[in-house]
């Protein structure tokens, strides 16, 4: 059967442009689908710096102007991969121009911003997702089957990090080309918006809705040299969050992000406490899941290292044999993998606009309990 | 030259009256000192109980009124290792008699009976000191010399657990018999008193005072059959406790206790990350220390594990040879050697009754924010 | 400047056959390099099959005949990934076609074989290589580092150990498609070839060449229905093989490799001990590499678990950013890299033919020691 | 009851003599039993060091000479604890004197001391027991219930070591106090004798008999100055030793010894592969069993950490609560309890003097495969 092309237009060359532009070329020589992504445009302001990224990764053609590229009708997806403060006026006009749309996250630099987007996409029913990738590493896809079994039970506990330590340095300037997640315009806020953001999706999506929280926020280096005026200047977004919660299933909750834990890269990590078992998992050895089963034999109950390359693993059927891990990349090709059985079966493939919004509210929430001190509510 | 003789009278035939009475037994065959513990008197209301556990540890005397005890001419220290609500008045009327005094922790049940203690302990000017063993798990003692030394440079954040599963089941009843840390009116608290206030004594030792804090605790199975009336009576103790502080050294923190932790026995951790480096500990393998050195060569930087089994490590050099750990008995005949060490050379053994408070005023914080949703000082 | 092209005709459709068209379709999106390699032919016997490969992997055209494969003008390198027993012949005929080649490991079946293809190549000065991907692993690639910067000095101990459990059950039939490598006549020998090969490779890398061995081997499972038969045959493959070595740098070795190690899929390890430090590494983490460095100060001296995902860490600069890790499949990409690179500057990818020969070498002696009973030499 | 007195005669003062004098000590604080062990004396040539052995572990009486020690009256058990080349004289004198006899292991310096040993307690039918105290770790002794249970299956392969790394320097000195292990006419052998037969002895208490072995073994150093004599010596130890080994069971194995290994202290260790399960121990986290369960479900199935500490688990009822471990010096007080159970229940505590004499008939194999380069029978 012939296959149907996906015609992708991608903003953005950093960091998530090569994952994204990865996954797009990856996914068909390891899923089997009725669809096959195209790499038709990349568009960035610079045009030299977007044309070198269109060579490395075979991209047919090059824009330097996304309302361009959204106007053109050889374009199917639209795929954002641009910094925060470009993320709404971009899907807006996306969904508006009737393309399909995906996100890096967050979605909006707040809540607000992201409502207007879900609103935006909805209307115009394209369909649309956020690259909230580690819900699809084999292991976290895993760890949501066995709570969907009832494996765990009641949930008594859960626990979040995000640690990272690039940003120790006082040396380390501010703003521009590649520190934008530094400037709290672009960025909507500091890891709150970026790490923390990852750990609440995946409660949320785990453990279901937080109703209350209680955090604080701070700033270590007050300030930086900015690269943009090449002065010092005050830091406006936040080094390290961290937050207590309540869940919507009577559950306790800590969070915790930050870009000051010497010693950890991007140690995103999560536990689970039910009453028949626990689960933990973190990215630095993301091929693993570690599990508790109380209904063990007693005398043999113990924390178990589940080496998730079996070929009845979420999506390692795909990939090698028993024992061979796969990386970091992967997630994105499964999300690819995903949105295109979205579009075979008619499904919306999650997490779409409206649930990215979800973990918006949150942060909202995070931040605005940082400055009152009191504990606020993390529903919309 | 001729040891002297340190006379104990111990009140309490538990959990700790076991670990103490080890202590006492085995310090002088492992540690040279000028003292040589004697088990003098062993006291307890149950006077077969307490026979029996004379018998088994060889004491050479029985009471079964602490006052009475307390009397004797024969016994130079008063170790009390009754339940909580029995501390107050036992150290007390042991300080007026001119007794030394050791103390189970916490020291009260909260800060104000701690502060009668200290006080009644200063103005008898005897020794005192508050069991909060794990100061003395070697890896925690040299946790405090590396910090000591600035192997860790400013702290940016402290984190600290501490998890059991005990009480998860239901059928689980509460009150009398080695089931008293259930009861509010003997126990004080549920895990804030019980486990926080370890991972308190801890981080105050390792990271210095705490100025703020925010909390929030639970009770999660509300109703228990009480042994003592054989009726279904409301639970009064917390389950489980968490909370944000902020240190004075400008260090964020998240702080955790609970009985819910499914596959956790008793998981107490720290970790500290400052700008030079981390350290991390637990209590299931309290014979490892973490340690990730940033000054080490990049390209072979990571983090360690070191097996604290080595001649230099703290108190090592008195038990076996490189590779061989030691359990957790051993905190307290290293504590005993310390008291000990403290009487020859005039210095007090830390923590003192009056260190030991400092604990007690932030588990009060900590309860107090539980109540009132914000931000509570946690300086006396 | 424009990239000069490599076309690549691939012989089988395997495992392997995807491992390396995986390799030569992703390399150029990471890699800078003058080449880029062109799935211009895959050749199979089973065309229907080598159809869907072909599509699946985008190859340009198909072939049923691996003669006229190589025949043809448009294909610069022939790369062979079909069973062991075709190796010699296609290799020969291909070097004699003037086509570079690369060839899946072992390189024959035994030394003899592995000499003819040795010879072949070098008579025709076309480029070689065999895919013993293991070294590319970052981790291992560091060790290599480590070791020749004479970090770990005078070497005393090598162990090694590849362990599966996928043959343990006696349902498990032997020979046909997937099952070839129970076939002694196809594969050339059990895990002596298949496994050991890997860790010898890897062995005569680091630690230099082996003079001597003493070895064993077993078959645990006698007897095997036959998927070509469809009868019960006498298993002449070796299901599990160990053996004693000695260096010519004086160190000694253990080296094991089985398919009945319950609990393991692809635990390929090695650990050597210097007299400066030690280095240990496991393809079930592959991202890690675990190294004890005696030049640390002696009271925080421990083994570090390196996270291989720093910019500064051997192939990691291409990838993503620190704290993410990659996986399996990437080493045959690092591989791809490294034999452009040699058709770039000129120098011989290793290993070379001549290179893996070696390790054909010792297995030949094992095989034989297994036999006699006694030390043979390992020198060729 | 009034319990009897076990009263113990000790010769030796070194390491081992003091882990003897804490399980004589402490064992009836822990264990409730029919007979309270007496310090009664201690017996060494050096008359001033014994004394102070004596007043550090409260015997009761010296000697200077094991015959005289021997006649007393008023000893029940006489416990060797002195240099291997002392052991035969001393257990056969105490047997011909009616007296229960302990040794520290290995046995004899060879199976040919061994056999005249066993002849001698067997004859004046006295209760005898090997220290081999690593059968008592509990985490070893419940490894040993789970074979017996039949949780492995069929067995297919075991691996054992054990590494030091504290003769590496050349400057260290052989023979003298504390340093005899480094005299082969004292010790008998090097690590074969001193670490292998550990291995051995558990390898032959978990898997069964061993049939055949092949070894090597090997100095690395040649020559260290000797302490009595001051001057350069050739070392007549072996540093390192391994050994394949076939068991009866049908099983293979790998074993190996090293004082060599850098960064490892006294890192033993077995690994079992069976049908149905493995399981892997090791010293260096001596309360923990690494257990993988084939019959766990698919999808779960993974290695286990089993945390032994809790009150199933073998001897751990005795010592405290779940979650908080114990250390080495406990397996000699476990071996003492089963000891004194011997004596009451009329059972042989194992390992008896007959069943270490098996290790040394397998040590005895290595050495001499070790010098004819064959397979050797290491069969009775």
């Amino acid at each position: 059967m012939a296959k149907k092309k996906l015609r992708v237009g991608l903003v953005g060359y950093g960091f998530m442009g090569r994952t994204h532009s990865n996954a797009f070329t990856s996914v068909s020589n390891f899923f089997d689908s009725g669809y096959t992504p195209e790499l038709t445009a990349i568009c960035a302001r610079n045009g030299e710096k977007a044309k070198a990224f269109a060579e490395q990764w075979n991209y047919q053609s090059v824009e330097t102007d996304w309302r361009k590229m959204i106007a053109r009708d050889d374009i199917d997806l639209i795929d954002i991969a641009s910094p925060n403060d470009t993320h709404k006026e971009i899907a807006i006009a996306a969904a508006e121009a009737g393309k399909m749309v995906m996100c890096e996250k967050p979605l909006g630099r707040n809540a607000a911003e992201s409502a207007e987007m879900v609103a935006a996409v909805e209307k115009a029913g394209v369909a649309n997702m956020v690259w909230y990738n580690y819900r699809r590493v084999p292991a976290v896809t895993l760890a949501k089957q066995l709570i969907d079994e009832g494996k765990l039970g009641r949930i008594f506990h859960y626990r979040a990090k995000f640690l990272q330590d690039w940003t120790i340095s006082t040396d380390l300037p501010q703003g521009g080309e590649g520190l934008w997640r530094l400037d709290k315009d672009v960025a909507g806020s500091g890891v709150t918006g970026d790490l923390l953001a990852h750990c609440i999706d995946t409660a949320l999506w785990l453990n279901g809705e937080i109703d209350t929280v209680t955090g604080t926020t701070e700033t270590f280096i007050k300030e930086r040299m900015h690269t943009l005026t090449g002065k010092m200047q005050k830091v406006t977004i936040d080094d390290a969050s961290m937050f207590l919660a309540r869940f919507a299933n009577g559950s306790l909750a800590t969070f915790e992000a930050t870009r000051y834990a010497r010693g950890h890269k991007a140690l995103n990590t999560f536990e689970i406490n039910g009453e028949n078992g626990s689960i933990a998992w973190d990215l630095h050895d993301l091929h693993r899941l570690e599990f508790f089963d109380h209904s063990d034999e007693g005398l043999t109950r113990g924390w178990k290292t589940l080496h998730i390359t079996d070929g009845d693993h979420p999506y390692m059927d795909k990939w090698w044999v028993p024992g061979l891990q796969i990386g970091y990349e992967h997630t994105f090709i499964h999300q690819v993998a995903d949105f295109i059985k979205g579009l075979e079966d008619g499904t919306a493939p999650s997490p779409t606009f409206r649930e990215a919004m979800a973990t918006d509210v949150v942060t909202d929430a995070v931040l605005k309990s940082a400055e009152t001190g009191a504990w606020e509510s993390a529903r919309n």
